[in-house]
């Protein structure tokens, strides 16, 4: 195993941006830009919970970053650096290492977002990374979480359900459904599992059209309750269709043959896709700017005063889910 | 177990500050003050790396937070909150959630450096706590590492030696040195193990007087030579005048009747006291500073152009140490 000096001069010290004073000093330095507000986010990835021991180190550093990066995409913020802490378990060689760093270097370069400082630690147990992601917005202009009202519509971005049918074919790669897939479609959906694709493209879209955000981690079905409900409005709810909301080839082809994956597709979480309100008359504008950041965006219902949420098919009959959102596993 | 949800709503909330947006959000939101830098640590803490797993509760998370406040003292910036990653094993109970809560809510109000957001997650061995800290220093005036240069001379905050003592107590408690100590002795140099003592009183002081500075963490003699190398400067060293360390009343008594515990003190770490240089017409500006502040600062030494290192006695005799810094276990 490699010692920690040489850890950080050799794999990250090389992935370092300016602010990150070549990590030589306990601390980063960061000038803010004048009339910007910082975002920060803070997401850990744990071995055993959120990815897999087995997975590639490469997969698994793009998917430490991206979800955070996820987190500044859906507040309009424009990503600005990250540090990060590394608990390493015994017996990594360093090959583990150079493999983690090469990839969370190039996607610290193509998102922009240098690393800024850390700290290496010994695990515990299992490896795991936490992140904190930096981000600018315009001065009083983040998207909230807080801000969804009823008529507002329900927009997302991408397509859905890719990542959980993903952890689906990781943990069941006999099902029937799994099985009938052609291979580029497999290829496509463990893909998405394990390499969020963060919608940063998307931020001043967002930032410019859209009432309400937050990405989709959980589910979109229980995302969207959580909108919901964060704008502190009794009785506010999410009215989804179904049917508009958007899927892949590949998810689309999975669900035709085991049509009771909707469960999977619509609350498995993972997704790492924005879910976006915006005031009816914005919605084109919204629209046409995703597109022209070469991400399209889809309306999938509104937000309506109500009983509770309904998601609907096109005929109008409501569909019945078991849960809402993936459940991780919480210490018992 | 209580569930996520409810441990964030019961016991996280409550101790945020505005920028957490009640924790509802995905993101926490600075407004940056006119005129400052942001600067930013990330320290983590683990069970049975930097704290033992049946330490009390309070104690690991004022630990948690303070040594991260520690590092935001020592570069002359005033705390401006805090991001926690929080790692939970199995079976931790409410109890123990509600009092690492309580005493990281009574810490973080002392300081002024409120829960800003973060993540909590199912850990994948042990408890493991990663912080990142914020804090704002006048724009361009942060007090540096790399800033050290031939003449300067070392000063450093406080006693040294104690927390390191206080973990030799808790490994040895037989010891001959230990069984000698009263126990009121014992007992600060257990509480400065267990509680360190981050000196963010003195962020204006070394701000307005010291030219480069660090906090030291894992032991005095180590880190001093880290500060001179930090400068770049071949052959800038530290020159350490070993009589002149501050000790306390409890290394003191410690030291008298076991002097080999010399190592432990210079070498031992855990001190999270601030290491500082100033050029010589300004050390009385900075100790005046210090004491006002209250927290005194001593003058240990200088940074000289050498062949090497030198800790001295009085006398002039080179005292030799097997290490000069804490080894921390790391992943083998």
């Amino acid at each position: 195993m490699i010692a920690e000096d040489a850890l950080i001069a050799r794999y990250l010290a090389p992935i370092a941006g300016t602010g990150a004073l070549g990590l030589k000093d306990d601390v980063a330095l960061v000038v803010p830009p004048q009339g910007k507000d910082l975002v920060l986010t803070k997401d850990a990835l744990v071995s055993g919970v959120h990815f897999f021991a087995n997975d590639p180190p490469a997969s698994i550093a793009r998917k430490a970053l991206r979800v955070n990066l996820s987190d500044l995409a859906a507040k309009g913020a424009t990503p600005a650096g990250f540090l990060m802490a590394l608990a390493l378990p015994a017996g990594l060689d360093e090959s583990w290492i150079a493999a983690f760093a090469a990839a969370l270097g190039e996607d610290a370069r193509s998102h922009a977002c240098p690393l800024l400082g850390g700290d290496t630690v010994r695990a515990a147990g299992g490896l795991s990374i936490s992140i904190t992601a930096l981000g600018w917005c315009d001065a009083g202009r983040m998207v909230r979480r807080t801000s969804g009202r009823a008529g507002q519509r329900l927009l997302v971005s991408g397509t859905i359900g890719d990542a959980a049918l993903g952890l689906r074919l990781r943990l069941e790669p006999d099902a029937p459904w799994a099985r009938a897939l052609p291979v580029s479609l497999r290829a496509h959906l463990a893909d998405r599992y394990l390499h969020p694709r963060p919608r940063n493209a998307l931020a001043l879209a967002l930032a410019a059209h859209a009432a309400a955000a937050m990405d989709v981690s959980d589910g979109l079905l229980g995302d969207a309750v959580k909108l919901a409900a964060a704008s502190g409005i009794a009785g506010l709810h999410p009215r989804i269709m179904l049917d508009n909301v958007p899927l892949s080839p590949a998810a689309r082809a999975a669900l035709d043959s085991a049509p009771d994956l909707l469960q999977t597709i619509m609350a498995g979480g993972d997704d790492y896709e924005v879910l976006m309100t915006a005031e009816a008359d914005r919605v084109p504008a919204l629209l046409a700017a995703c597109s022209a950041a070469g991400c399209d965006a889809t309306e999938i219902g509104e937000l309506v005063m109500a009983e509770a949420p309904a998601f609907l098919r096109a005929d109008g009959a409501a569909v019945p889910f078991s849960s809402l959102s993936f459940q991780h596993d919480w210490p018992a």
